[in-house]
């Protein structure tokens, strides 16, 4: 059975973006994702979907040649073409300062994952099976997501005719709670996330007491994306011992993230310290973190995120996921590999729910009870929109952002703004 | 495409093996394997090869039935029975001392294990891929193999009748580098490996140093399975530094190792004080081990072996290849797995030049330039001689031995043997 690709199409896309406000500053009107298509001598075509950043295309497309010619199989191939194509000189720039710092080893791994997922969904259509059975089969077969909570406006400050949605304005505990409130209403998450490190830290332990009043029992986390000093942590710590199953990234970098973790029961979670396989062992020895949040997109790819959940299962760490705005191929791909991994044992992390466009078939993902069907068709087992993903190129023609800039969004609305981390100590 | 499994048949073999010498005693003259088959709905068989003693026969009957309706893609639930079907009264006897301690996890990984060749054995012939393909693809096309020498005897002290080997006896360095010479030149092995703690460590260190001279530029190991005491094992690294690739368990335990460890510039292997991923953390956390060397048999299969890999390259442990005495079913699966690993840079360790008998077809598997091609045909690649294994399941009905019991064959000869570790201190 040949299944040799013989070419890839890479389109960015963007899509409308909520003003939900970041450690750093607020989401911009639009969010970047690009799709790519990989075909094959079989006839069989691939999809997948990345970052739609300017650095991240340069990559894709450096490294999009090198694959002509590649068997969808050879994943260690696939990692031995792209490193050659990307070379030293290698754009290391990462989407966000909030999944940590970049570094070579990271835009090699970014640019695999874009581009292995594709190859898996092939792998699946070719043979007639799932992604998920490609990965060692189903763990579990349904993904339970969390209720992804941001403080946010109600509109963007920008040029009149961008379509707001109708979310409202959410800045403080009862915000929080009536977003949340409609959220489990509609998705039924059972799971709850507060993106924190925009409000004085105590205003955010008050939202978090108000959501453990609102939606009692409930798991809650916050994460605060470094944007605390050690002695905030410590005390945001202590106030919120017990009521958190995890705290996320309450500071920066893995020793203060260890000396928070020696002062606290709670579990330290991280998407930001930790977030290569370089980073975990001075992770792991210095105890910095228990909980790992899984990203496909930067680990590696879906089976290297099943190599860092061999790391974690030996070590006894736990396992999340994280999540950046995406569209429906990467919650597919997400869905896959989460189902396939038995220690990912918490909701994963979704922004889906805030985004009202997407690339895939209407209908396709749907949330029940908070969760996810594991996909049971060949591959990732959802199709592209094309006239969707059409809409959203020429979105992305018209709409002139090229990278994402949350601290360039927030000027808009204050001058001065910095974004400078951590901005509570 | 269903493939559920519908039958397992499991056969037990002896194979004749000489009389290697090894730290605890003496093989006996029969050598104990089995055999799998396992049947599915799609009229393929898939084909796997075990432990033969009676406790690894105990867990295959125990799990087998429980397997009856599983789909050979889903490999989580294939854990999830197998641990359900050993129960928590599992019999953790080690098939010997010589590859560590028992334990309940290891009991259920060497079940998985011996299970998982024929699912991925299955897979591979339903999608028309080799088993490579379906961990990752080829980090490499051809897997080198290191020659294992081993002291010995020309013959058993057995009964007549038994066909002893034309090897002759190997008691000295003349008799180990003549050895070599002829294994070399038969199969043309890149690199040596002595087995030790047989002879005093002086005189084994004196061997090393013949096949230095004899064999010059050629990467050389010993392996006296934790027979030394510390004391010997420093005076020996200290005698054998820049001399040998690795190392090989030169004592017993972690806290052991790790003192030789510190002491010596030679890379500590192991195959003894770290063979479940429970081990790994206190292995790496002292600093015990600087090269693993896996073995699919007890670390729970293919793709634990890849788990194992994820965790030995995010911490720079080298890797390498262990082997008791196997035949070829298992040969092709080690070739697989050794391939599709990138970080499995040493030559791995076969004993099979050993074994006159095999259960697969005549010349399926060929040493060229000490290096086996990885097969390419569906599956494992490589298919049952049922003739061969009805007469090695007969001479196993036969001969007797129902486990492997170095000491006690060491006894026909020495009545007052006790096997007991370390034996040179
Ligand atoms: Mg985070
Ligand atoms: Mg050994």
């Amino acid at each position: 059975m040949s299944l040799k690709i013989t070419g890839v199409r890479i389109t960015p896309v963007a899509v409308q973006d909520p003003p939900l406000l970041t450690a750093i500053g607020v989401h911009q009107p639009y969010a970047l994702r690009s799709v790519l298509e990989v075909e094959t001598d079989a006839g069989l075509t691939g999809i997948g979907e990345a970052y739609g950043d300017d650095p991240t295309l340069e990559r894709l497309h450096r490294a999009a040649p090198a694959l002509i010619g590649l068997d969808v199989f050879d994943l260690n191939s696939l990692h031995r073409r792209v490193v050659g194509a990307l070379g030293a000189a290698v754009p290391t720039e990462v989407l966000t300062p909030l999944v940590g710092a970049g570094s070579q080893g990271k835009a090699v791994a970014a640019t695999v994952a874009a581009f292995e997922v594709p190859c898996l969904d092939l792998q699946g259509k070719a043979v007639g099976r799932p992604v998920v059975d490609l990965l060692g089969g189903p763990a579990r077969t349904e993904v339970p997501f969390s209720a992804y909570l941001f403080y946010r406006w109600a509109g963007h400050p920008v040029a009149p005719g961008y379509p707001e949605d109708d979310w409202g304005e959410a800045l403080d505990p009862d915000g929080i709670v009536a977003q949340a409130r409609r959220m489990v209403d509609r998705y039924g998450f059972g799971s709850l996330k507060l993106k924190g490190g925009v409000l004085p830290p105590d205003q955010e332990v008050e939202t978090v007491f108000a959501l453990r009043e609102a939606f009692p029992g409930r798991p809650l986390r916050i994460d605060p994306n470094a944007n605390w000093s050690v002695p905030v942590a410590l005390r945001v710590a202590e106030r919120l011992s017990g009521v958190l199953e995890y705290l996320e990234d309450p500071v920066g970098g893995i020793p203060q993230m260890a000396e928070v973790a020696r002062a606290t029961d709670l579990p330290l979670a991280t998407n930001m310290c930790v977030t290569s396989m370089e980073e975990l062992p001075p992770g792991i020895e210095q105890g910095a973190v228990r909980v790992v949040l899984s990203d496909h997109h930067f680990w590696g790819g879906l089976r290297a995120t099943q190599r860092l959940a061999a790391v974690c299962e030996t070590f006894g760490l736990g396992m999340s996921m994280h999540s950046n705005t995406h569209l429906g191929v990467s919650l597919a791909a997400m869905t896959h590999v989460a189902a396939a991994i038995p220690s990912l044992t918490y909701a994963c992390d979704t922004h889906r729910p805030w985004q009202r466009e997407d690339v895939i078939a209407p209908g396709e993902l749907t949330f029940c009870d908070g969760a996810l069907a594991v996909p049971t068709g060949p591959g990732l087992g959802v199709s592209l929109d094309h006239e969707a993903l059409a809409r959203l190129h020429a979105q992305y023609e018209r709409c002139g952002v090229r990278r994402r800039d949350d601290v360039a969004a927030m000027r808009v609305v204050h001058p001065d703004w910095t974004g400078k981390q951590p901005r509570f100590s």
